[in-house]
């Protein structure tokens, strides 16, 4: 048996710029999908799945038969299922034999958030399956092939920062293909604001291509997002947490320009500045789902508990550490 | 005795920008501010007050005392008493003589909520109280005069685009010192969201300068406010009242980039895009005060009356009408 977990993520700065060929800084937090990996005597792959959001719900999956809480829903947790079916793919074709598991998943990263979940399930049980059966793959291998199942599962709409990020650790630097840890990143000492909800990654992403289609400043402002993550860069390698803060204000305001915030977003967004938070922001898709703040004190997490719209706030720093084996 | 009256106004588009040589759009609404002038025997000014905000409230003036509600803030009575002085000033300069009058103001534009209350007092005072001694001014001379008289009072930080818009109506293009009117603008059915505040305007123009001067993406977040402008002046000729709409929902994200949003605006912008408003943005100076909404139905008028943080919810038409004689 053997037990591997991986950080979810979110974007201090770039998200949807990062499909026009900007940069983008996702970093990993302290919120982690643990997957354990059996080897089976037989060929046969078992799935078990419990608290895979932070309400939790489980799943028992093999031999075609799928069932789960009725809390939870279907498309997601079929979803969740398929990334690690390709996963195990990625593993056999690793071993180059059809090697048998029983996975179990944990996860306290909410699902559909944009916290990165199924990229952290795909590089934990990559890595895990993988350890169980006498291979090492070093992170960057683990990233590239917990990309492909991220591309296959997501139709081709995948990036690689979610499955880098989570595989690398720490703050990494995103720009096409390119995908490069940021070394000396400073402390980030963030808070996430979750509304429960999730936006539709799909819809979010025609609409900036739309706007960005029809409107010369909406392409001008997709590019504005790059300059801040250029400056943002430095600012992190600098340790300047203040002017970090203050560029991640900024491409809040320019996500919401391009379409991409939400009420409950904004709702979150400003309750984390009146607490004082050095800056605030939406982190993913958007049109609902989190918002990640930086905030050193308790101030910023206790304000999201009281705000109207937001269902789960917690603290989670910067996490260092990628893919990790926990037990073997 | 003699009757004027002079429209408020809100920013389609351009607020902050303008400052830096971009243009904007301001539009006269609905809601007017009417200047009763009385010529006297004697060469004194006695102004009074009342109903200059939604709630009221009244001033006596004269001989250098002032009294006034203590609901409202003293600051606001003595500049709203300043540019009465001011005005006045401007038409004993017209006529060359130090003529008495008494002034009596009415006004159902909120003071201070960024609807150019004040600009409306100013050009409809001076327009009263020139007919009253005879003498009949161009809506240009009266809006010259009218900045002039802003000018002194808000220390040199005027613009000419409220009183311009006041004098002329309708929708308006300022770019620098060069103010004109739009031809053939399409009617606007404009909302306007009230939280009861009101921005330290000097506060936050510094504070656009400030991230304007540190850093180069800001200046092209300026400037795309401006191109955002040069495309909105072409709906507004086409009357095509959807795509200015959707201007006004960019425009009022680049402004929340800038740093001029606030908590209460965003709610009230949020509730009036869920209510199927075309667009709605925060319109002036920000940090508080009003937001306009685009919306032909009663939908987004009832939203805003519902959303915590609006104190006043109310329509008001685009206004072709300037400065205009009510009685003679």
């Amino acid at each position: 048996m053997t037990v591997s977990s991986a950080p979810g993520k979110v974007y201090l700065f770039g998200e949807h710029a990062v499909v026009y060929g900007e940069p983008a800084v996702p970093c990993a937090i302290e919120r982690r999908a643990t997957v354990t990996a059996k080897a089976r005597d037989d060929d046969r792959l078992r799935v078990q799945t419990q608290d895979l959001t932070l309400d939790g719900f489980s799943v028992e999956y093999g031999d075609g038969v799928l069932n789960a809480d009725v809390d939870v829903p279907r498309p997601l947790v079929e979803a969740a299922v398929g990334y690690v079916d390709g996963a195990i793919d990625q593993v056999r074709d690793v071993a180059d034999e059809n090697v048998g598991f029983t996975i179990t998943i944990e996860s306290d990263i909410p699902l559909g958030a944009g916290l990165g979940s199924s990229a952290a399930v795909v590089v934990a049980a990559i890595d895990a399956a993988t350890r169980e059966i006498g291979i090492e793959l070093s992170p960057t291998e683990i990233a590239d092939r917990a990309y492909r199942v991220e591309y296959d599962v997501q139709d081709g709409q995948a990036s690689r920062a979610d499955t880098f990020c989570s595989a690398m650790g720490g703050a990494v630097r995103v720009e096409g293909d390119d995908c490069r840890p940021i070394e000396n990143a400073s402390r980030l000492p963030f808070v996430i604001g979750y509304d429960g909800g999730t936006g539709d990654t799909g819809a979010l992403v025609s609409g900036v291509r739309s706007l960005r289609e029809e409107y010369d400043f909406a392409a001008d402002t997709v590019r504005t997002v790059g300059d801040i993550v250029r400056v943002g860069e430095r600012a992190l390698a600098e340790g300047d947490i203040h002017k970090i803060g203050q560029l991640m204000d900024f491409n809040h305001g320019l996500l919401s320009a391009l379409g991409v915030s939400s009420r409950s977003l904004d709702a979150m967004v400003w309750a984390a500045r009146d607490a004082d938070a050095l800056g605030a922001k939406l982190t993913g898709a958007g049109g609902g789902g989190c918002i990640v703040a930086l905030d050193e004190s308790p101030s910023t997490a206790t304000a999201l508990s009281y705000t109207p719209g937001c269902e789960e706030a917690f603290r989670a720093e910067l996490d260092r550490d990628g893919v990790r084996v926990e037990a073997e």
